[in-house]
């Protein structure tokens, strides 16, 4: 019984709600793109638009700095950043580092009516439907070209002519969800210092479309956003906003001379591994004390 | 002797074209989002505005005239756009078929400022954060919620309220390109009529954010444009733009008048089935006198 | 020159701690198993030991309760428990569920030794080698054999001779993170309302060694202890102490109710979704007033 | 009629075979676990106990012999331990070979109760709920630590600070069915001498708990004893017992001899392959004598 | 010294044997094939020739016994062919078995050369270059198409009308190591009792080549030689001579009765399990005794 | 009415051509192979026989030519043997590339039957039924051994003392698709020049058997005919006919002109990319000036 009179009362104050519920699709009351809007440099990412005024940038300083800390002390000074952690690529400079900004790039597979649209955009944009080559052309010092290919089933990004290109705009290297040509060239010693991350390499040439650029990216199953700090090596990459180098700076240093001096004592052979990992509250007391 | 001209000539005339080379990042030059923009119902997209004007819809005619065809068949007549076909999804509803119109969403794994960005969106734009819970209440009849979600490394989309709701809108099916809750449910007679197609099936509830509607998407290893017709079975799933449906519906029916009659001739074994299938020069005149 | 003074000081008050530092391997402080104690019926395991006193043990009331909910729901209701799922099985009986008590086994692959040691064990212990064989003598009714077997890169536990055997103790279903024999038979109509979900079917007959019984194992990325409660189906598998019994079934009924009343407005099509699920404070409201 | 007689023969003579069952579970029949027992060093075994008269011990000069020959050779001599091979680690020290005896531990994914039990058994046993601490503190020179971890979709099992805990130990290496941190600072100097092998390596911190410790554990396909001869390089990994080492280094010789002959003939280019290997009866013959 | 004395005697003695060895390559000494070899209908295979005179036929009346009994049975009785055993296929008909004979076909994928070739032998040997249309002209009743054609990462064999073609010559089935068109219609009535085992169905049109006809081909791990038994379904697929038939109907014959007799014995509950599977000495006795 | 007509006259015009089918299986008809056939040293491959006269050798001079272009290079001028390229091998020689002529072998998995088989026909043949014994015996200068054995799922195709015996006759070096053994060894300095390329290394002897020599193979999705040019290194494997060759070596030497004043170029740092790669027509105006 109570039931029914429920029923009622949701039949007579919901029509109008519902009447309101907004169609799919833009309508009249959409805001329009500005005249030549599309043509931007950089392409529009509502999301970016409001994260503008938070996002700093890195300086180079803490780079360098950042370049001598291993992932570990990095991402242990992540806080809800650790989750953005990416394993897996293959460098074509091993045991070299990369340290820089997110430069990003989103792929697409190509379809006949994306292409033409592609085209169309980079003739009013001037640039390059190549996206490694227009890389080649606007990638700043100190950038890390971030590019969303599809993973392991994914396409190539560039080859060495490409790479080239990036390296003498002074970018410090490349993380691609996706795959490279030219992996013999990439390794040779033209390269040193420009190492390239990828997941596989092909000698096909790359078929895919750049669709956006310095905008929101996935690499495996982390969010990168445009100016990121990326941080690669062997061990996987790591990307976080610039505000969240001076704690992880701050949080490696301390646990820097925290483990030397742990090293220390393990290395004495004089007390058990737990009380110097982490170290009992009579160690702790010396260690403050010595410092 | 030659090189060291070449040389000089190039310093001549090159200085000034690399003066013009564009820094990159937004500056001043660049075109301002309007106020409001980023609150558009669909997600701005260079590439779509570019197509628009090309952009028909298919009618719902064609759509259930699509329905009875073999995706073999649609496939055939799909010329360059035989590339958008992908498999390895497992349906809810085994033995059912989904034609409808694409309505897609991009998903992104959370990270604390990315997470506060699209609260802040939500609000101005007044939708759900939950991209399930914002399709069930903007999907239009005949829509397909076409979801990149990380593929089988991904994550969920939703579970049964959020299918639930979908449904109510009179939407056709989803295809994931990710995970699902609530398998038993989805399966029972309740969503009879509304497959949902997907990579895996979870308890999990979902994280992962959308940060674009009704913008490209990649499935698989094929870009989905919004709009784009998708059909979708155990078979595999298709998506194509609706200027191809006339040439489909043609070739499909050309195609399945002759294949009925091959079938005959098969079964009336009098005939080598390389005669058959393709017909051969007799048989085809003896089949276009019989029409 | 601190750190110098600080070095003598710890090589003074640590040589005694390094001395005491235990040897590996067993030695004469070691307490010794008595007589008959690895004869023990159930492998005696030092965490069950430590945690028996805790361990309840589910109602046959209570497994009826949860074999009417939704796996989801009662993950819902899990908290620090809900990483104790599992997917990926194939069923023999698809649709069916199991609801029931975990009877736990660890196999491990042969080798001469631990042949030699096995079969010495089970003529000590009076019980099959075969642990499915020991399961058909001592399986418990609403037992759930839990099997831990390698995975998709392990063996079979057993095939239709021994799944009888097990069937007639009484068992609910079987949960193999291995593989099994006799997948046709396990399909038949004699096997209704006796699931067996395993990772692969094989026609080869099982190598690996049963080695512990009744005591923690791990499947997939879970560790199932004896006794736990396990709910299993195609969409996957749960398993928590009985400690959590009426934490779930109270949070399920609760969120049954409120969902079918969510479901009963989406149905009505008179609010926007997102003031349906989850309810909003007007909602919540009247539904709470309808109660 | 035949088949009645029967039912009633079995009716008759097995009732009381029935009624002797044992139930599952433990009941006043079983031994009980004398006081202190579960803080034994070494995790209680009943296979390790049948096992403890015939497991003798390597002595380091045959492990420095098993350290000179090929894995091949070594596989060739083991007879029916050859099932005991693994392949598939990642090295930090590629290269380097690694043979000694294994101190093994099996780890298991936390959960609530699982956890507290083992912080009990922690306390009571003291030593270091974290395992890789644990052998930092027990292990003995030559050990070879060998943990079972979940494989490639398992936990960490320690970084840099317990690999140098452990290698100060003077243990010899360690072989993970898991991953491990600090890949880059196991690369280096530090850890000349020191090979890690492992499934993969990842930044996260390790969460999964040691269960047992020196007791047997599953490594891949293949059921490692602790005690037994490890002898790993980039080629993979073999476990055995040290009762087996005289025959392999019997056969080993014997066949390095031979294989030296051999390919000395090889190189002389002076007669077929086939007749140099294996050596005809004529080159056996010139072989036996010439030596 | 003795080995430079045995240096000599190996000089001396060894120059003829090597100036003997063949060179590579056909010479003068090779036995050309006869005009018109390479268009016989069955593809020379030497190994084929050797075997000939041994391989029988089985019979249809055995045939259809073995269609009564489960892979299991058949396995317990191949001995050596045990090995002989591939899982991994889904099929268009689940729940129905085929038992037949291997008519196999080995394909390669196309290269320019190759394809030349391929038109040339079809044009000279008068069959079809698509190697599923000559199965549809050459096809035996009872025959099952086993089809060679890379695994999961291969291509598809045929579509509906191939399929149709091949069936209504009276073919049992078909096992193919690659893919399949046209899903959704070889699932439907028009293909009961044609069940078509793949490893995956893709609706693109076939590509690779047909290149040897009823010779040995490779099946996952497995060699197939042409006129094999093949048993599939849904638990996966066995193949083995002619020969083993005896002995695996009679085996198998004695299993089913013993076995019948265990179930019965298991469903009295009045016997321990391992007294009944396998028989205990009694029980045997009374089982002789009751035939 | 016009298709009872129709079918009437189908029927009327059709019998005989069904009763010419020809029936399956070897007939009266078939051409018989001559006596001592099967013992050729070539495999007899229809293929290759309808290929023989347009089949030339590739000359040392253009193997030495080929073996300073980059894969990438070669791969551009290959037109529509593009396909054939296979990656996903690791090298024993990391660095080192390989450029010969295929000799191409097919290795099936064994069975009762089929191994005797291959021991009569070995005798008959006189070559070792082991196929790496007989390259040991026959392979020439120049040779690449490529061997079809199962890809990652596959076995095993030598150890160290079968590549010795190749090495020895002047190959190479070998690509697997399979296993090798004895990868330390491999990786030695006596294996300097000559990489052995596989999908992975395993201790265990090889058991799958020869069948067919110098006979069309598959690699990965590659078909490699005998005395096709092999070109590999750590970025993959490309195989073609000879006949490629004039064209590769011109394209690519055309390629690297053009690139190397591309990268000349681009280090001006004086012009934009997209004027450089490709050359602008000004730029390639410049370039055919200064030749």
């Amino acid at each position: 019984m109570r039931r029914c009179v429920f029923g009622l009362v949701v039949l007579a104050c919901a029509t109008s709600l519902y009447g309101e519920q907004r169609p799919e699709g833009p309508d009249a009351s959409e805001v329009s793109a500005p005249e030549g809007f599309r043509a931007n440099r950089v392409t529009y990412s509502a999301i970016m638009e409001v994260l503008a005024s938070t996002r700093g940038t890195v300086s180079d300083a803490d780079l360098e700095a950042l370049k001598l800390l291993p992932l570990e002390a990095i991402w242990s000074g992540l806080g809800d950043y650790r989750v953005n952690y990416v394993r897996g690529f293959v460098s074509t400079q091993p045991g070299e580092r990369v340290v820089g900004r997110a430069l990003t790039m989103r792929f697409l597979p190509p379809r006949p009516d994306f292409v033409e649209a592609i085209d169309t955009l980079a003739a009013e944009g001037d640039w390059d439907r190549r996206y490694y080559a227009r890389a080649a052309e606007e990638a700043q010092p100190g950038d890390v070209v971030v590019a969303e290919l599809g993973g392991t089933d994914g396409h190539n990004l560039f080859g060495g002519m490409g790479a080239l290109g990036i390296k003498l705009r002074g970018a410090a290297g490349v993380v691609i969800d996706g795959g490279s040509r030219d992996l013999i060239e990439l390794q040779g010693d033209g390269f040193d210092g420009f190492p390239v991350f990828s997941r596989f390499f092909d000698v096909k040439t790359t078929s895919w479309l750049g669709v956006e650029w310095n905008a929101p990216v996935r690499i495996g199953q982390v969010t990168v956003l445009p100016g990121d700090v990326v941080v690669v090596d062997d061990g996987g990459a790591l990307f976080f906003p610039s505000s969240q180098v001076p704690a992880v700076l701050e949080s490696a240093a301390a646990r820097a001379t925290v483990e030397e001096y742990e090293r220390e004592l393990l290395r004495s052979r004089m007390h058990r591994f737990r009380d110097v990992y982490p170290l009992s509250p009579e160690l702790r007391e010396q260690f403050e004390r010595s410092r």
